[in-house]
């Protein structure tokens, strides 16, 4: 399996769906980065510029809802190229994000063009947002409906790329428990970066460089005494809502 | 991590932690032959013979206590020659095993022992057998104790290696889930030969052979399209009680 | 933390939202005196007037489904005001109640005008019921949009009240655990006068006697020795789906 | 109540809810063919041919959309005749089959119609399929509202018929736990003549034969000593959402 | 399956494993008596007499240990009698009462003698009484241990009879969800009997009067309308920890 | 209730269970010393000194297992004096810290000597440490048993003080679930005087900051906005095994 896993490497497709503008930073900048700097590809699908939802500041500044729109797209569109990642905004209006039938099949459209190897998403259970298990559960149906030979969309049926679910902002309420751990010591300062083009949530930089941190000492606990890890790891959990398809137990 | 994994992969120890002497053939044969065949060194530690509870037709025979303990004991270093493993005796005393601190004390001393990179057990519940919770409450409570500095036991004190459940024989009853599905395809005819040493369970070996394909399938229909399976595939199901540690998300 | 609470005392708002006319007077009348005996203003919000799921002898006898609908909204009238507290009828349509955006654009309204300190709904789940999820899953959704600066409605964004579950007719098949049981002895004759308001349900007025009886049982039980609890105590169940926020562990 | 059970036992009815046409051959044949064989009345409801989503063979055939719908329901209705029972086409398409209210009230009229003593239908968890939640959840909403004297449909109320769960095609993944295991044996030729109906998916007959024969091992596994089972058992497994009403343990 | 069943009605046994001597009959009264009637031998092990932990107001009115225990056996068996059961003390110490192999290996030889066709005990849950979930882990495990023909016991291995938890005293914090309603209106007159010979606890008789009732109403809701269930039906809640074994969906 | 809780506010007592001498400390901190500074009193019960499993500096210096047990019971009792409680040693051994009715019966004679009005110990699950769950455990069991007027223990029996699991090093791999969030700002100060007594853990003391930085940021998320709380709010996480019982919903 890893062989031919290393063959296509270079070509290599990661998907991340995510419901606002500055989910992919915050939650999955560290295996954005990890993969552009292997030189793989990854397209981030953000369903709305959350410009309700997760823009308290600026409305209360008294920014109208199109200046928010153009705000939050131009600083995920830094924070993308700054970690190595193409966006596409859906502009689907948020909070509510509603599923509906003609956005998951623009998501299938947009899985069958890029032919992800990897997809990553928000968890289906976030009892604070109601946008991210929606953007979760389109992401998951798309994943599924891209796949039938009779669905009617453009390009190739996908296989069955495995799915990672991210890490919500109240872990522990959202019935998230970390099943896969993520070094990303070697491009946190590029995740760094990345938030720091979110220039209206500062309060959040530090947050989730402690998270990272955190998570980081967590791996080091889970992980054997023999893989030489940095005495500072800095980490990313995740789920898997899939089995994990291996060839070697590690 | 991946490069340091490759670096020790010359030395990686398994340790396998069963109830009984047949366990580690059904529910493991493939991951250990796989772990082998790759010049891994692989222990198994049969905590009992499976003498009482696992031998239903020599009772029925008239055989002697230690009659049947001989035939169990032969066949499972028979089955373990062939998979390329070594076994390890207890002889605790089957159905019931009870939990004693003297047999996690030797738990510990063989884990100190072998420096196990990867470790395998059954899971936590089965409501059809009583001695299988107890051996992997032993093997997890055994590692933890392991890894502290101050646990009196000889040798070094362990890292904390991945710990995989194997499959129950009734999998829906005990909680089991597929959370890592193994490819065994390469070694399951070496499998198939250890499974047949165990000349006393004959009517396990198609069964265990379905059960190899059908977990093959799912792992087929779990994996990317581009993985080059081939159209008859084997597997091995697995849970994980502890998070993936990892340096790559696929 | 609970000198600010009783600071504010005199002005709490409770908001409850139910499906049905009737809901309110069950599952939490005694929590609605309760409130309303301290002084705090309670607002009910029924969707529907429970005409067609929760009227079935009217509809054995004959009536038109405008008299249904008067005489549940006279009842549920009556019985509100003998607890203390203002019925809003949205008159949504029951069985189905179809969870849609409008009716939650609705509730987002009610939320910041009534701007409550405390929540009041049915479970997430009700396999005997198709109306109470959807009720409860509207009831939970506005709230989180109403607290967003960003939301299209009239009124202040709302803070973050804790919201309360009451208990369905099948507890145990709704996954209802006690989580929080209120003392409701000194309102108790309050309730029932309440239920005594719903004529067409009288084989349910000792029902839910037995049940408050029950509870207390429970309440005493799980309270210390010194709380100088009644002999007869009534109680009432709930389930929190956020964390409790407090000052002192008691 | 077995009393009970057995005087309307020439008159009983089945209802089985399915999303595509060969669902109900694989998952609940058996059932199917027992109840037929003993006089009973089946009414399959497919609300889709699997016209998209399982028929990819079709799809790469460069077959047309119509003339895949019309080999799925004629295989469909061989197979159900083979079974005993009778077939509805609902033609609501597939993939994905979104649950909406005209399709319930449908159902509501066919519950009303055939008056099931008993229901079958997919769960309510599937990652790997949407159609199969989708049409779960339909069935038990219909089946609840159907019960409404206020309902506006023809027909009288329902009753409270129980409800099976029949197995999805990845148990463990979809929260299966086999809670009944029914005994197909002296109707599993049947079953296996029913499956070969359906010719495009000839793959699946083996790999559900052998799901027969292992959910026929735990049967045996789990049955008392004397209740005579053939040493080939074939079984089928079922969750129950609703409790078993029964006038014996047993 | 059913004329098996049938055929050995006559010789049916049922096993009822409880910790104290009261247990048997505010639980499963209902099971006991129902099955005495139809002329089956049932078999009740009081693991303790119940001395320290459930006679609080003997203890409060200054009676010794060795009076108390005479007076709960004298009840006991009287409530039994009424039932028409017999009943076997062990006396193995309450409060706490300890699992430990020697009672394990009573119970085994109590299995092989009795040979149940039906096994009653606590669950496994109980946040209020330590000694009701160590009497049923015992009662779990010798029932395995019973099935070894590799056991050294008296007595024939033991088949696999269906295992029934009652109900208990706090279901909804014991993770009790009722799976079987079972029907005791016939014989609800020798329960209640059989509670008033237990003197001691005259504020329960009420108590588990009014949850029969309750479970009636909850058996009612569960039916189907055609079974002819009286208008005061008396109901006892069970679980099942293993797969109903049947040949008829109902 | 809450006046009768304010009545006997001045002697409250508050009873601390932990399996290591370090525990109360990092975990509970906090709520001791609010209760403390309440003039309330507080104890803590350490069963080990955490003499093994939490002191691997110390070994590695070569330190001896009387000197660590030395230096970890001077720091324990320097950081409850800071913090204004009682410590009470049982010197039982730890790693393993076996449960054994002895510890228990000992338990039993503290609970009926502090009588305490609220109880706090380790979750009853911890992946990482085996001694943790056997402290939790004992905890409740010697809970339970010393409510029993029969149980044959000096003092009066107890009532059912409520219990709060504090939170584990790794709480989403302990199923930990904040259900209270204690806001602990008040005397952050005096918790963190508490932590730099725990000379030897110094990496530790920068970790629970921070993590009570996270918990507060999450108790003002889920707060009512008139709280008023700081900007800078400091908290603790607990779960509740049993219901809260009050007189109020907040």
């Amino acid at each position: 399996m890893s062989s031919a896993v290393e063959e296509s490497a270079g070509t290599r497709s990661t998907l991340v769906v995510t419901a606002h503008a500055g989910d992919f930073v915050w939650r999955a900048g560290g295996a954005i980065a990890l993969a552009a700097s292997r030189g793989q590809q990854v397209t981030i699908a953000c369903l709305t510029f959350g410009e309700r939802g997760e823009s308290a500041r600026a409305w209360r500044e008294g920014r109208s809802l199109e200046e928010i729109k153009a705000v939050r797209r131009a600083e995920a569109e830094e924070a993308a190229s700054v970690l190595g990642a193409t966006v596409r905004f859906f502009d689907a209006g948020d909070y509510p994000l509603v599923a509906r039938p003609e956005l998951v099949d623009d998501l299938v459209g947009l899985y069958r063009e890029v032919q992800p190897d990897v997809v990553l998403t928000h968890p289906l259970e976030d009892p604070y947002n109601v946008d991210h298990p929606a953007a979760a559960r389109m992401a998951l149906d798309a994943r599924v409906l891209a796949q039938a030979a009779g669905y009617p969309a453009a390009g190739e049926p996908l296989g069955a790329p495995p799915v990672f679910f991210f890490e919500p902002h109240q872990p522990e309420m959202s019935g998230f428990r970390p099943e896969v751990l993520l070094d990303i010591t070697e491009v946190f300062d590029t995740k760094r970066a990345a938030m720091e083009c979110l220039a209206a949530q500062q309060h959040l930089w530090d947050y989730y460089t402690d998270l990272a941190t955190r998570r980081g000492v967590q791996l080091r606990r889970n992980a054997g005494p023999n893989l030489g890890l940095a005495s500072t790891t800095y980490g990313e959990a995740y789920m898997r809502p899939y089995p994990q398809v291996t060839g070697e137990l590690a």
